[in-house]
């Protein structure tokens, strides 16, 4: 059990020891910082979760082969350009920004990792990364708003930086661990790594096989568990590195690793339910919860059948506590249940039972809906599981911003 | 093979000999006709497809035994209440509006086929139908504009009434066959029978059973080929009476009844691509054409996928060759292929070959999707069948119509 959990936001990536970072312009996106170099004193044992599309772009190639060798000194993201489809030209980009970053820092080419977000089917510039990955190594720095400029260096269409620095502990283990992480995401965000990138460190010592059981597990409620519009991306992935600078080592699984995956877990859902707040021309967030599912993919299924629905996501826009379109959803979602038996909630108010529309206050549930945060509970009275799935509303915004992003 | 085909939509359900119909309003809506009656002089052999929905209105579960019996005299059709999720109330009104209409006509209850669109969970205004159901019967007739009041009282978000009368021959029949058709249809529509109404008459003779394989099969490659939003519905519907008032007959399967489901299927793609014409807030037809696939199920996945990506629809809303949107969509469909050897066509233009961009005209296909039919090319290289999904642009009016229709 974790005993003891310190968040905060003003910190980052390098809020564990050992790690350093930095956030600079190169000049791939029209203005601001948009190259990120993330860097750990010695080898780290790493873990990484990548994009399930078919079509992957070079990055995700070849940090995957990074992560399989289990040891990475450093993670090079940048933004404005997502390198994928550029056939063999992207493959050898990705290699020499990996071999260019490896030069700065003066450390093995197969322990970079590479990511990259943006636009689709453009060549890289590499002139402009020849001038920029030099820059940020001299820039790596762990004071001041290092964190910040991180995030905002992998920004693509967000509107907010996400970062995270927690301290916690259990009595499972040696002390405390420290984890920190960032991530960026609001558009083409789905389930199995949308447009997503989180890069996240930790100080506790742990083998690359159990922080890849741990990330897996981790991204699979967190991460796996939002959707901003159902599109999946060729880039996603999300990165740990783990340098044991601090004083916790897990050694094998049991109830120590138990406790470093739900305190994982809980780091990726701080990250995830941001994406889902930030989403593109979102004006709230939304969980979709389901219980009284036969198993838990049976209630995950239809939670993010709902959270999906276009009809669904505009009328939270409009605050409209429209539950048919709710049932609706659920009713396609290829999972059976009895509607007669199910109950639709908005807040704490229900709006649906025994088969028709409950007696309920129609100003409240629309007043509720102009929240910030709002819960829509969906119990298909079927059995003992449930699942939450994250989402946004479905605004004009969404549109315009996707209408005018042009290639 | 259909040797001769001649398409008018100056006339609809009541094109073939032996039906008559009207469109009255009865005060469902808030304005304009919302109830239409269609009427066979005898009994009509009857075939129906109704919404693979959980969810199932009232009227679906009711008229679904109508079908099984095989014969029908009539079809009671109203907009503005779907008579969905209200319980046990709801299943006693709409048998109660068959008795009505039973009543009006003279004919017997179990011949009378009911069909409700518009919202979810109020309950039905009965005394409404009580004073429109008797006003229906006496203004049916076949003259005039009689078809284009039936299309408009079906009608809900729709901007267009959907028509179709077809005089048809092949060699394998006695001689022609008429069709009429009427549609609805414009949000909420996606595979699997959506918030779609489609009622078909035929003066051929024909048992249920093999009406029935013929409408399930039009409708597998028409209807349930389109999507405007991915919102399937509780009350969708395709009905079928024919009246054997013509000279042809199809008694069992063969070259005959090949050439009639290849007619019906005709008449039903006609009516389904009008639908997602006009999709709420839609600037344009699109079809999403896969090509090269291992087998037509792996095509039509990955064509409804793209169909369905409210990236690639909110590009083509923006006139934007994004074909990264497009093999980003296909990727993530479930069905693996080799991205390098998949061709993007936008129109004629081949925009991505090879793993990377082709050399394309961007002004030329920037105009091409300004047009009001496009088509999309994916293929696939992977083999032999191909499938299209026909769609609409996703645009700001389908947010503000969606956002504003409440409950």
């Amino acid at each position: 059990m974790i005993t003891r959990w310190k968040q905060t936001h003003d910190a980052g990536i390098t809020y564990p020891e050992g790690f350093v970072a930095s956030g600079v312009r190169c000049g791939l996106k029209t203005e601001g910082p948009d190259l990120a170099l993330i860097v750990a004193d010695g080898p780290a044992s790493v873990a990484g979760v990548f994009t399930t599309n078919v079509v992957q772009a070079a990055c995700v190639r070849y940090s995957k082969h990074v992560v399989e060798r289990g040891v990475a000194r450093a993670i090079l993201c940048n933004a404005g350009n997502a390198n994928a489809c550029n056939g063999d030209r992207g493959d050898r980009d990705t290699i020499s920004m990996a071999e260019m970053t490896a030069r700065a820092l003066g450390v093995e080419p197969t322990t970079v990792l590479i990511a990259s977000t943006g636009v689709i089917g453009h060549p890289m510039p590499m002139e402009k990364l020849e001038r920029g990955i030099p820059l940020a190594a001299d820039a790596l720095d762990r004071e001041g708003d290092t964190d910040m400029r991180v995030a905002r260096a992998i920004m693509t269409t967000d509107l907010r930086p996400k970062v995270i620095g927690v301290r916690c502990a259990s009595d499972e283990w040696d002390g405390e661990i420290v984890f920190g992480g960032v991530c960026k995401g609001s558009g083409m965000i789905a389930p199995n790594m949308a447009t997503m990138l989180c890069f996240l460190t930790a100080d506790v010592r742990a083998p690359h096989p159990l922080l890849q059981d741990a990330l897996r597990e981790a991204v699979r409620c967190s991460f796996n568990r939002i959707t901003v519009d159902g599109d999946t991306s060729t880039n996603d992935m999300a990165l740990l590195m783990a340098n044991g600078a601090g004083p916790c080592s897990i050694a094998q699984p049991g109830p120590a690793m138990d406790d470093f995956v739900e305190a994982l877990s809980r780091v990726c859902l701080y990250l995830a339910r941001e994406v889902a707040r930030d989403g593109e021309g979102a004006t709230k967030l939304v969980e979709v919860r389901v219980t009284g599912a036969p198993n838990e993919g049976d209630a995950e299924l239809v939670a993010r059948t709902i959270a999906e629905s276009p009809l669904v996501k505009t009328a939270l826009f409009g605050c409209d506590p429209n539950w048919g379109r709710i049932l609706a959803a659920a009713g396609r979602s290829g999972i059976v249940f009895d509607p007669r038996s199910a109950t639709v909630l908005i807040g704490d108010q229900v709006v649906y039972e025994t088969g028709s529309s409950a007696p309920f206050d129609r100003d409240a549930a629309h007043d509720y809906l102009t929240e910030p945060e709002v819960i829509l509970t969906l119990d298909l009275a079927s059995g003992p599981a449930s699942a939450s799935v994250w989402t946004c509303d479905f605004s004009y915004d969404y549109v315009k911003i996707n209408a005018e992003y042009h290639t």
